[in-house]
């Protein structure tokens, strides 16, 4: 694990999630870029002094080369790390398993495209809302068609951590957030709006082919978007909304994914993550649970707890571990083209998230005007 | 009354308000072209024959004869007769109670404009949204300064009855609705995009100086659009995003009002609508009830029951009623100035109504670019 | 009308309710033993002077011999009026509105009931919760089997306004409900308690034969209860359970009804009427609403507005004055036993009631004992 | 650990929340009474052969005296088995953490009693819904005042799964819990009334004085319990409903606990635990989210993630698995005593909730009287 050190919640969330997963064991890691910091974390963790690094090269070339030598690292850095910090260890034949967004500059992932083709490794990236049960029964009903045509799709991700100037109290999370240099140039778009368009990609199984973005910074001398209004435009005729803010007050961790088509709709938040509302048109709604995921028995594994038995945020977390752990199983066996069925997000969608980066904020630069998405 | 016949859902509403708010009588309408059929439904109101009519002018010239003739009319027809209709009331001294949208073509409010002016009328119009005490607890909230400066309004008003060609059914409501020459050029714009944008004004005290749209005609064969992905600027900053659908699955008459500001988040819900939630940014949330009304006393007027005692749309048209009401009353004392005090919208909402269709209708025909709202 | 002047607000909301059924017309009443009060309030109804009265027994006198005099009196007064008032006007021929509880003692109801019976008036009893929709959708999936056999009802009527000692401030409906000689008895239970009982019984068809209770005066120098833990048995092993309380800070009419069989789960809450959860065992609840009700058409004539319309305790006022009305027009006619399709509580259902609260009471002075009860 | 074999859904929360408290290491077990049953599940654990057992006694044996023996026990059996198995552990000086409900009688109680008060151990019952932070957070609030002096405190936990004779089509879970030899006399009192007895104990800080029950058994041949209807009184006046029930269609794990003060009312439910209901008589509700935890700094080490990122009942778990750890890092310290800090729940709550069961039963035997109950 590059990252992740003291007070760094996510961190921690990866620790736990790939522990539930049970196939991962972690035995080195860079906690810090201060030696004395790092191996007084990593013992915290009962990692042995020797693995635990300072430098994320360091640990690339020792790792590498030890016959005990690590199969995967977890990147839980910030954003402009992600890449340099890949680059390393995929040479090297390391599985990445990295947070989002992928990068702070879509120039930078096409070097590590190319490196990942060569290298065969995996290279997954933990947009983990992707991975609650009933988002992924979202999808399987999408699939077969229960939604029918898609017509119009409403995503929000809001958030009010941000409302005020938070970076200048020295906040950590927030200081590199709304760095540039750290955190890449979207600010909202990167921390949260990667995620939603992830998200909407992943369940309505259609892409955005034209973006269209008004950006605001409402926070003063934040050089950062702090809130996204944004209008999708899909091949099929498809439109929707994104939402994005981190100073709409109220607003913890409000992920929604709703989406309409000819035949019903669906609405799914994520802070109340075990419920999936499903409606026809001029009938009442549906409240589906835990309970309608045997609908689909190749979803079971992703709940760990019967129905009205709450999973949350960690689990979500898990289920993408436990699917990256099956990859890994799988790239052992050398039948590494069977992970094509596992879900969990890799690094084209990474990419992805970039180019949604940076076509809001060219819309937006441009009064608003519609630019085109293309995917490769 | 004009219109408001048989199977006319909001006719009925306006008896049953003016009813509630006391100060009216019904004694004469037009119910419909066919003199027997307006003579046989007025006759279920238990009108006197003679002053049921089946032509709007001559009513208007045999009602301003009369001694004991209306005072005031409700204009409850199909979009395109709004004006004309007015306009022969208008010019004989009656006061003017209409539906929204106001008319189908902003030209024809020029005319209304100064007849409204010249003649010293009321013209009110019912976007009864406006009249849930809640929503002016929201607006006091707002203007009392509890909100803050205001950052980002988020509105959706959305339905599903017309998620299929149900103008081919026959079905009365939807054909006029969806029909350019009664229902006017906006489809869901003015049908149910005039009340979200009238509320998000009346709310937040403040309007759009720029929108810009996309608009969907989902439905085939339809001419008008049934969806429409909104954005709008506001003079001090603000931005705000605004989805309205008729074609839905599920919401049933789905107007949410959020207004987020530098100090608190409002957030309100039609479909539910004695409560009002307010959240301090990284503070819990507090769900508002009528039992808060009383922090503004003035407030108090607009709830029959007490706390807990729901009260609906029925109400809230009420509610208009009796301002509109103590509108007339004031007028009658030559005290109209006073008038300003009262909060019902006025024909200055009906033409703003207006421009907010036809602006958001050139937006979407050029290709969403962003386009200036002016208010008189 | 007797009672409901002003600051009564129980009063207006029968006036408004008769006049949303509209075959009522409101011409004379008492609405205060003072004749210049009772006059200045009538005069604010625009009743004539001379049909506005000081005492009961004239108005009945004085009505009965009229002309034009009243066919129905509503009484609205506290309860220990209830009786003596019905009897005045029973025994002239004029039909009978009154507000629950029937009567503060189980004694006087059998004079009314020889009365009743003898006269063959109407005597309805204005439980307005049975006037919801969504309550009436409920009776009729029990009645056709949906839930399947009854085994458990929950229900709960919980409010916090009398949680501390309100009457001391000379609050006027305080102090006559926590006065044993005008409100009876029952305290809570006959305030809430007897709508809760009645509607319980309403919706499943099924009658308690054995009550056990263990009433609370909470608030120190009340003399009746003001919380009640009840247990039910029903005939057909069926059990129950009802929470009611005045001091359950929170709840400001939170009437809610839970009744679960072999086959399916209802939830219905009086703060949110519109909806009605509906749960198959294993299965995903079903969020019913208006939309629903045209399984049973005869149902639809208790909706005013369109599904997503929400309508309130008012209409579900309107709701019984309509079916009381038409109940008159029958008995006009001379065909009062059609009545018996109608559906609005009737003198038995407050003969029940009273019932209830008396067998409560005993259960509760031994020290919560079973008692059993017995309906006619 | 005893138990928790082949789709033993609580053996594996148990073994990820231990996992999450990060000091727990599963290397023993007994997983079946068939050894190669064991070994086989064993070894899917990562457990080498020699300490996979297939009897709890000679496991007892065997790891007691092992240098790297076992430390602590977790007992995940059918209900018979708890007792016979803690006695062989304690008494060769192993902590006990033990499912509820403790046992299937309460004589079986005293002897566990004296063997833990000579060992010195810990005793642990896993309770875990006391380990929400929600729950936590409502348990200071009460000890604070916030909610004044109790009055009538409102417990429900209902599910669905055993609304018909799953047992009949040998569903194991089933099977044993309506199995009086296996699963004790108590039905759902065992198995979700001991939970919320002691979770209304665990947050009110009072403890039922008498108890007075209604049980049912609604399936057909079923001879334990699968309802009840239960009244307390509390020391203090207050009083208190319990409804328990496993043939509630709709209700998955539905556990809502409300306690109503002279100063303040709260409501928490287990399928939504993030949140908790606030309110003061006559004022608005409060929702408190995890951001609400601060108040309390000893609550945020039972919290991994921010606000509005949900965690569930693994964490609730988790958190007393945490707590159990410090308990027995203390004990290893010799400094239990400080153990009285922490709050998992313990033996003595193991015994209170036996003898909640007991008093259920022979008020239930007894005609529905009140039963005293005396705690040690």
């Amino acid at each position: 694990m590059i990252g992740g050190g003291e007070n760094a919640f996510i961190g921690e969330i990866h620790r736990i999630s790939a522990n539930i997963a049970k196939k991962f064991n972690l035995v080195a890691g860079v906690f810090s870029s201060r030696l004395d910091n790092s191996l007084l974390f990593g013992n915290s963790l009962n990692l042995s002094k020797e693995r635990c690094y300072s430098n994320f090269k360091e640990m690339a070339i020792k790792e590498s080369s030890r016959e005990d030598g690590i199969e995967a690292v977890v990147i839980v850095t910030p954003n402009h790390l992600h890449i340099p910090i890949a680059k390393e260890f995929l040479k090297r034949g390391i599985h990445i398993i990295c947070d989002k967004p992928l990068s702070t500059s879509i120039k930078e992932t096409k070097l590590i495209r190319n490196l990942t083709k060569k290298s065969d490794k995996i290279f997954a990236i933990t947009y983990n809302y992707s991975g609650y049960p009933l988002i992924r029964y979202a999808r399987e009903m999408v699939t077969s068609g229960d939604i029918g045509k898609i017509r119009t799709i409403q995503v929000e991700y809001a958030q009010d951590w941000l409302y005020e100037k938070l970076e200048d109290t020295g906040h950590k999370q927030a200081l590199w957030r709304t760095d540039p240099l750290q955190g890449g140039p979207g600010g909202c778009l990167g921390d949260i709006g990667t995620h939603a368009f992830h998200l909407l990609c992943f369940v309505s199984g259609i892409k955005p082919t034209e973006i269209l973005a008004d950006l605001s910074q409402f926070v003063k001398g934040r050089t950062l978007p702090d809130n996204a209004n944004i209008l999708f435009r899909f091949v099929n005729g498809a439109t929707g909304i994104l939402w994005l803010s981190q100073v709409a007050p109220g607003k913890k961790n409000g992920l929604v994914l709703r989406i309409y088509g000819t035949k019903a709709g669906i609405e799914w938040s994520q802070e109340n993550p075990n419920y999936l509302k499903f409606s026809i048109p001029s009938k009442h709604t549906i409240i589906k649970g835990k309970e309608d995921l045997s609908s689909y028995p190749n979803l079971l594994k992703l709940t760990r707890t019967p129905p009205g038995h709450p999973e949350g945020f960690i689990e979500s977390f898990a289920n993408l571990y436990q699917e990256i752990a099956e990859a890994i199983l799988l790239y052992r066996k050398g039948e590494s083209k069977l992970c094509g069925e596992l879900m969990f997000p890799s690094l084209i969608d990474g990419i992805n998230g970039m180019k949604f980066i940076e076509a809001a904020i060219e819309s937006s630069s441009n009064n608003s005007k519609w630019v085109t998405l293309k995917y490769d």
